[in-house]
């Protein structure tokens, strides 16, 4: 345990096959315009986007319509949901989709009605709101982010050339979130596996940090060992309802605040597959995991300790006659052995990096000073070589 | 996972040595007069009454002193606190305490403006408050009920014969809590240890029911292991603070509904645990202590795969060439073995009971049909006689 921290997540989640049922409960405590933010056409082949809209009419509300909502959500698509919530005077943004919708409704919320430069303000700056903010609700039909309980928009800017993350307080957490595995079914495998090591990410940038003993860790690994076994069955059969469910869960609370209680986090994974993105629109998930093992092989040394404790409590690697980095290798091939069995992208030259914008990915790339060891742009552009 | 669930869990939680720095922050979110509950004297020795009193006092708040809340608080006393708050129109209760004195708060909250027999509705009949009830805020002084963030209200009635539990909602949820695992070091080893148990007790009484894969069983073997590990540190150095912070965080996370998500629970050992302490007053805790390792042998072979399960991911029992029966009674003698090495009270003959007032305790046992098998009568009475 380290320092002093906060806890205060008040999402209410509703989760389970049936939990559609409470969102006519859910609106009752809200204003009567409703802006509905989605992506693309799959909620409207897959009885969703009905659903939802029905509940919007049995309640009487107005409806404005805002799709069109893309993976990594643009700010340019942010000052547009901005105009909608200004003209329509909107009382509850309701998100549905995955972690890009939500994390659009956040930035939404916070930028409408803020009469500064917004971009600069948050995603900069790095300021907290100081106008009224618009109440979020979410449908998730995604998994993977955890923005369905968390303040975490991120956001791309064309314009600046920056893939930024803003973490928002409580105020700007959804207020409710409608959490049905089946809705989660039609997903594709690639954008499903892509949200599974996203999960995976989320919880080893929080695990790879900080060296004193700390019940945060022990928790991490539970949600390891659930991920790895529910993730196993899934990508053999995305329709094993219980798997699902157990990976959605665990996706919530991978991300949603207490996994970082008592200790520090590293995210340096993440800035460099936000780099990947921003270069090459490639999926999230995807980013990450091409640059994961040569990330992690870098840094091992500087954590070791950690790394021998991931091998032996997450993969159950035996440490007996061994030495500690051996155990540690030893961890980090099981982890890449299961990235190969659920199938993820192993190298990001399959997602558009060459040597041709590897210097331009590695321009992007936001070093953190935060971690095992603090990266050097060499550093970087060796791990995204490595990662090719 | 198991069928459909709801969390929200509203309580904001400030942690660390300097958690009381945010007390005054807080106190400016209600009215002018804060009813000031705790137990004995130990928290004017301590330092910690004066530190509180400072708070309300910068804060402009009139006081209205509630001392004397017991362990095991009763009925009456609860009925002399609704006075207290409607004679002076108390804005918010400020429990100064462990889980009694916080489990008290919310039956005051809870009965305070009720117009109907509060006993009745709550904790006979199982109902939930239709009337205003007073916010509360809590300063953990002792840990192991988690009572810091979630709804439950354990009262005993001593005119009636009984000690019973109510799960309020998050309405009755403290709306913040302070835990400074400083304030925890002043208990007595007693005390402490007994915590240290009713937090393993928790954990197992909702670990030890449902056959289906759920993420909440890896996050409570996380809890568990953590427990153990910090516990066993705790037992020999009570001084060690990471120790004692793992712990008491430990305690929040395992009873603030977390872990009935997707599953269901037994609470059994905490009915018999409950039946003990009212005939004989003694320490929550050590009831549960004295009468888990007899309840656990007893449902062992109903649920046998989850027994299993502890011994091995919780334990670290080896499974290879033994029968199913073997590793679980090994991680049944592994919880001995720690119980014993923490020092809890392992025969309830050490806490009263006796052939004498066995069949009385029996009594007022509540018989729960939930968990591996639901105990008949004479089963509670040869568990009861197996842990004098």
């Amino acid at each position: 345990m380290e320092g002093n921290f906060k806890f205060h997540n008040p999402t209410k989640l509703y989760f389970g096959e049936d939990a559609m049922g409470h969102l006519a409960g859910e609106l009752k405590n809200y204003g009567p315009t409703v802006m509905l933010s989605y992506g693309g056409g799959s909620i409207k082949r897959n009885g969703i986007y009905d659903a939802v809209i029905a509940a919007l009419k049995a309640s009487g509300k107005t409806v404005v319509e805002d799709p069109g909502v893309m993976p990594n959500p643009t700010y340019e698509k942010v000052l547009e949901g901005c105009k909608l919530v200004r003209d329509n005077h909107v009382d509850l943004i309701l998100a549905v989709g995955g972690g890009s919708t939500i994390d659009y409704t956040k930035a939404v919320s916070a930028s409408a009605w803020c009469n500064e430069d917004a971009w600069q303000k948050y995603w900069v700056n790095q300021q907290n709101p100081s106008c009224q903010t618009v109440p979020i609700g979410a449908v998730l039909t995604m998994v993977g982010t955890g923005s369905e309980m968390n303040g975490g928009s991120v956001i791309t800017n064309r314009k600046e050339g920056f893939k930024r993350g803003k973490v928002f307080g409580p105020a700007l957490y959804p207020n409710f979130a409608i959490l049905n595995p089946r809705f989660t079914m039609t997903v594709p495998q690639y954008q499903m596996v892509a949200g599974f090591f996203d999960i995976m990410s989320h919880l080893m940038e929080q695990y790879f940090a900080g060296d004193r003993d700390c019940t945060t860790d022990y928790i991490n690994e539970g949600l390891m060992r659930s991920l790895i076994h529910s993730s196993r069955i899934a990508a053999q059969n995305p329709q094993d309802y219980e798997a699902r469910a157990n990976i959605m869960w665990t996706a919530t609370w991978a991300l949603n605040t207490l996994l970082k209680c008592g200790k520090g986090g590293d995210w340096e994974v993440h800035q460099i597959g936000h780099a990947i993105g921003l270069v090459t629109d490639a999926t999230h998930g995807m980013t990450l995991a091409t640059v994961s093992l040569p990330y992690y092989r870098h840094v091992m040394h500087d954590g070791l300790h950690q790394f021998v404790r991931f091998a032996k409590n997450v993969w159950g690697v035996r440490p007996e006659g061994k030495s500690d980095e051996q155990v540690a290798m030893e961890g980090l091939k099981c982890l890449e052995d299961w990235m190969k069995e659920i199938g993820v992208v192993m190298h990001c030259h399959e997602l558009g990096v060459s040597e041709d914008n590897l210097e331009q990915v590695a321009d992007a790339v936001l070093i953190l000073p935060v971690g095992y060891r603090t990266l050097t742009r060499p550093e970087v552009v060796e791990i995204l070589r490595e990662s090719l």
